[in-house]
Formats: structure tokens, sequence, C-alpha cells
């Protein structure tokens, strides 16, 4: 069996201890004579995995005692809906739109807006015709245009798509009930919970397998949810009610999650796992600077993504054939996403440092040989 | 390793040779050299997966043309939900309440009927002090206060918890929209699919692991979702649309689904799966009759399920006495559920005719011995 470097951006490369340990207890978790994705969510085994998987999840991101974690379906996409079911109650919400995923939690929230409440636009860096459609930066608390009154103000800290992150906690509005879509970097350092009033994530990138997401919220956030139009499932205070339990909940993608939380505590923490993906994210922005504009990524330095690094080369059809030896050599989904072409490379926690210096190695040598002949 | 037998009610008992499949390519699937849990489910590998099992379940249910199969998330309960969201489209619609689940139906529609139209309850078998509070049979047609221009009409065709089963499609109502929820005996036998509307079902019991949702619509009930308040994760036509990836499905539990189909196709498919659930299920009620009053079951002959058999003993202490005595023989998972109480044996597919025998072994020396000192 042989490993390959995977920089998909998820579905994504698992810490192969994870997998190994799962793999070796699939039939017959700890003894108990069946896997673990055949027993009731209400017995003793799985009740087990679940709170050890949140008392991890609470160690590793040393979340404050008036938050609530729940471990949720549906992915992201469905949290675009529950936070204004939720949170809205009638009044309006801020959204900030810096990327694709962001304007499509705006684009979900004006949907609905009529039948729970108000959704304005706070600020966009939206440009068309500008390269990435003007997603290449997040703007500054002061270049927002706040309504003091509003539930929330909802952010994406990393757009998968754009590459764009906001790495510094402080950056966002002060007094403003931050929501944040952290999906794809979630887990990648140390957050200040106390700057948001709800997270929630996707696990599919730096927690587990797809189908879970994970919602950590704020207490006093709790029982707005408009009873008349929320199905019951996406009511967090139902939820926090039920522990995450008001149905059958996703119990091996909890597991899953589980074996990963416990694989980041033996490799240090998030603080640890901070420094890594900084070095290993420098490592690919310098090939991208050093290759003398070969390679391009359009994103102010400050907003540079550590998970996901968007770059373009000279044209379409070096990107294609970029890709396709990338793959003939053991590297798997290094194509940028297809709404906005070119290369992508997601390095989350579980890709390691020898995965990087391989792309590294193949960008430099891939540069060296096709700039020379175009 | 010993693998136990487990009658849990869901997440329940998976095929072994699924779940050694599964094992063996945990890390490496099909020489990928990743997981299947790692892929992005918009690349090659996981198109053939999603493709392999879309086509697999399709033969074994024998689904006409007209029918668009979906894999969805948050369990047979967001379908409580989606389901009025999706087709009341300020109609009237008709629930029958057999039992706990379609009575959470009923009552999760009735919450939102304001948002979306009207919900009646056409008739329920429910009847305080009566054993298992009045659940124990399906009401015939003619005895359902049906309105004819009812955009739908909602069945529970096999109840988990009571263990009321409609064991003959053709007696439901003709004419009506059938929407049934077959979380618990989907795959348990041939379905006359054209008879109903749309079928649901949780993944948990004979398809796969929990966090993944079956939806079979007719392809004319699709497109009438209100805009205004259906999460886009919930809209079918959206759904159908984007082949079920409007988001990053859940992947694995996927894959896993298409394991099992692949291995009842294998068995014989569901003429043959139906057989033999109809012998193991003849095995324990028959054993319950024998016991001259020892074990009981409310339910009417003709509406018994075939896998879910609840039963009681002469005392709750002797039903303490019997969970207990059978864990520690190696039996998992017969504990009534909280709400009733008792004694319940679940009997998917997966469990074999051997851990049947065992169990009505069991059953017959505990009485034997229990019945004679009482």
């Amino acid at each position: 069996m042989t490993r390959i470097w995977n920089f998909s951006a998820g579905p994504a490369t698992l810490p192969e201890a994870a997998l190994r340990e799962a793999q070796a207890e699939l039939l017959d978790w700890h003894g108990a004579g069946a896997s673990i994705m055949e027993m009731s969510h209400r017995g003793k085994c799985f009740s087990e995995v679940l709170e050890t998987a949140k008392a991890d999840l609470r160690a590793l991101l040393a979340i404050p005692e008036n938050y609530r974690v729940l471990f949720l379906q549906g992915g992201a996409t469905l949290q675009f809906s529950a936070v204004p079911m939720n949170l809205l109650a009638g009044r309006c919400a801020d959204y900030v739109v810096t990327g694709a995923w962001s304007k499509k939690a705006w684009q979900e929230a004006a949907r609905i807006e009529k039948a729970v409440g108000k959704v304005r636009l706070a600020a966009t860096t939206e440009a068309e015709g500008q390269p990435a459609d003007g997603f290449c930066s997040f703007p500054r608390a002061d270049e927002m245009r706040l309504d003091p009154k509003a539930a929330y103000l909802h952010v994406c800290t990393n757009e998968t798509i754009h590459g764009v992150e906001v790495r510094d906690d402080a950056l966002l509005p002060e007094g403003a009930t931050v929501v944040a879509d952290m999906s794809s970097h979630i887990l990648s350092r140390p957050v200040d919970i106390w700057r948001y009033g709800l997270i929630y994530a996707g696990a599919q990138k730096n927690i587990g397998p797809s189908g879970m997401t994970l919602v950590i919220v704020r207490e006093d956030l709790l029982g707005q949810a408009d009873a008349n139009v929320t199905p019951r499932l996406l009511d967090y205070q139902a939820q926090t009610e039920n522990d995450s339990m008001l149905n059958t909940p996703c119990t091996f993608a909890i597991y899953m999650a589980g074996l990963v939380f416990k694989w980041l505590k033996k490799e240090g923490g998030l603080v640890r796992m901070a420094e890594i993906n900084l070095e290993k994210a420098a490592r690919v922005y310098e090939t991208i600077e050093e290759s003398g504009g070969f390679y391009r990524n359009p994103v102010e330095e400050a907003c540079r993504s550590r998970m996901n690094i968007p770059f373009t080369l000279p044209t379409p059809e070096l990107e294609a054939e970029f890709v396709r030896e990338s793959e003939s050599r053991g590297f798997m989904g290094l194509k940028g996403h297809k709404s906005v072409g070119g290369i992508r490379a997601s390095l989350y926690n579980a890709m390691p440092r020898e995965g990087v210096e391989a792309l590294v190695e193949f960008m430099r040598e891939f540069a060296a040989r096709r700039s020379k002949r175009n």
C-alpha cells in the first residue's frame, strides 16, 4: 500500500494514525464485539466516544464554559439556513462577503429573510473583472458598514476557494456578535473563542469525514429560533437540550473526529499545529514568489490562507499540464475549484511536511523546465 | 475477535462482509493511495462509488424511471420538516399516526404548518391507558378520514418502537399521494414503489451507518418547495439538479451503503431477503406465542413487524433480569425503547438466522426457568 500526497480541499487527507486505529477496530470496537458504527447512539460505548470527543475538542480549542459544543449534520451549508433561523428573531444581520463561501451564506440568508428578519451586506470585496473576482483581501473593521443593532455579523474566516484567511481574531470588529464559518481552518491554530458568538465548521477538512458539522455556540444566543419556520433539528436550543442527539447523530463521523482530536493532542495541540502550518504554507508561498511570476497568487499578503493556497500559471494549458503531471507523480487534488480554475494546494493539519516538500520540489522543477520553453 | 449478536434498533448490525471490505481498503481505496473518506466528492473515484450505489439500489428496489434517488443528510427527522416544506405548497396534508415515529412526523409538520400549509390528522390508533398506548394496528383505508384535495398522505410503514408494520403495500389508500417513512424496514422486502409519491429512510437500520438519509421521490412532486422558508439543502428539486451534491454529501456513509447494496444483490436480492426475514420473525413470534403468556406482544397479528419485535415479560424486574442475562451471554441491544420499556429484538437484514436461533433458545430457556419460579 502506498499512501499518496493528497492536497484535496475536502473531503481531505486524514491523519494516518487515526485511519489505522479505525481500521484495526472497525469490526470490534474495544472488544465490544461490534463496530462502533453498529452501536446504539444512546448506549454506553458510543456515549464514551461522544463525551471524550467533546472533552478533547474543548481542551484543544480552550472553549469557555459558557459555550456549548454540538456535533450536527448537513455541513456548513445547512448552517447557512440555521444561523438566520436561530439568531435573527425578526431583527437584521450584517454579512461580510469575501469569497465564494461567505457569498453563499449571505445569499441563503437573504433568500429566507422574509420569514425570519432582514439581511444586510455590510461589506464585500467582490469586483467583477478583477483577479479572483476581487476576493483577495479581508476588509478592515472600519471598512464595514455595520448596523449597531444587528443581531449578528457573519464572516467566513477562511475562504476555501479564494484562499483568503482572517489570520488574527483581533482584526474582527469589537462589539458585534460575530458568527464565523471556520470550516476550512478550524483547529489549524488557537482561536479566541470569546470573540465569537457562534462558530460552525463542516468536518471534512481538519476534523474528520464529511457529513458532520461542528457548532460552538455561546449560551446566551440559544432559545431564539422561530418555532413556526425552523425545522426542529436545526434548533440549537433543542439540540443542546438533547446533547446533539435530537435524532440519531452521525456516529461514525463523530468517532473519527474523536480519533483526529486524540492525534492533535498527541502532536502537541494547536499552538504546535499553528507553527507547523505556518512553516508549511510559507514553503509554498516562497516558491510562488521565487518563481518570477510563473506562479501567481493574487491574495494580499496579510490575508493569505495557510490552509488553501490557490495559484495560477501563465496559461490554462500549462495549468492542465501541471495537474496531469502532478497526478502521474502521485499527488492528488491539486486542480483548482471549477469556479475559478488554476491550481489549489490545501495544506490541512494532516498533510505532513514531507508532502509539502515534495510539492515544492515539483513546483520548482516544473517552473524551471516550462518557463524556459515558453 | 468475537462478533456478538447485535439486536439494536439502530445504528444496527451490518453485514460482516461489508465491514470486512471497508476494513481492508480503509487506508487505500482500490489502489488509489487514499481512503474513500479522504477523496473529493466530485472526483472520479467517489463518482464511481455514488453511481454504483444508486444503480444497485435502483435494481434492488426496481425503482421506476420517473423516480429520483437522493442520498441526503439529517436522518428521517429532517425529512419530517422537509416533506411539508417541499410538498404542501399552501395546501393541506393528511397524517396517519400509528406509533411514536409517525406521531413525531405529524407534530413536526403541524409545528411549521403556518409557514407552509395545513396539516390534518386523518387517523390515529393512539389510546392512552391501552397496552402500547393503543399503537397496535394499522388502520384500514376506510378508517381514515382523508381529504381528497390533500397534497399527500403521510404514513410510517414500520414503527420501530411499537413494532407495527404495513406488510402489504396494497393496504394503503388508492388515489392518495402516499409519503412513507420506511426507515426501519426499507430493503427488507420488495416494495411497490409506484404506490408511493415519496419514500424516505434513515440509513442506520438496513442501509448503512447513521447520518445518511435515502429519499426516493416521484419527479412530478419536485419543484414545489416554498423558497421563502425552505433551506436550500432541503429542497428536493435543488438536490436532484445537483445529484445529491448541493454540498459535500456524507461520502463514507454512501460508500458503506454501496457495500451493503452489493451484499444484498449477492445474497439474492429482496425477494430472497423477504423470505428469510419472514422466517426469522416467525421464530420469535412463535416463541412468544408458545410461552403461555410469559412473553407478550400486543400488536395485531396482521401488522406485526418482521423487523422490530417488542415484547414484555410478567414484571419489570424480570425484564431487567432478561436484559442483564442476555448481555452476559453475548447479546446486545435487547432493551426496549425507554418510552415503552420492555424488550425489543430488531431483526434487520444483517442479523443472521443463527443469531435469531440463539435468541429464541435463550428466550425459551429463560421462560422455562423463570416462569416456574414465579
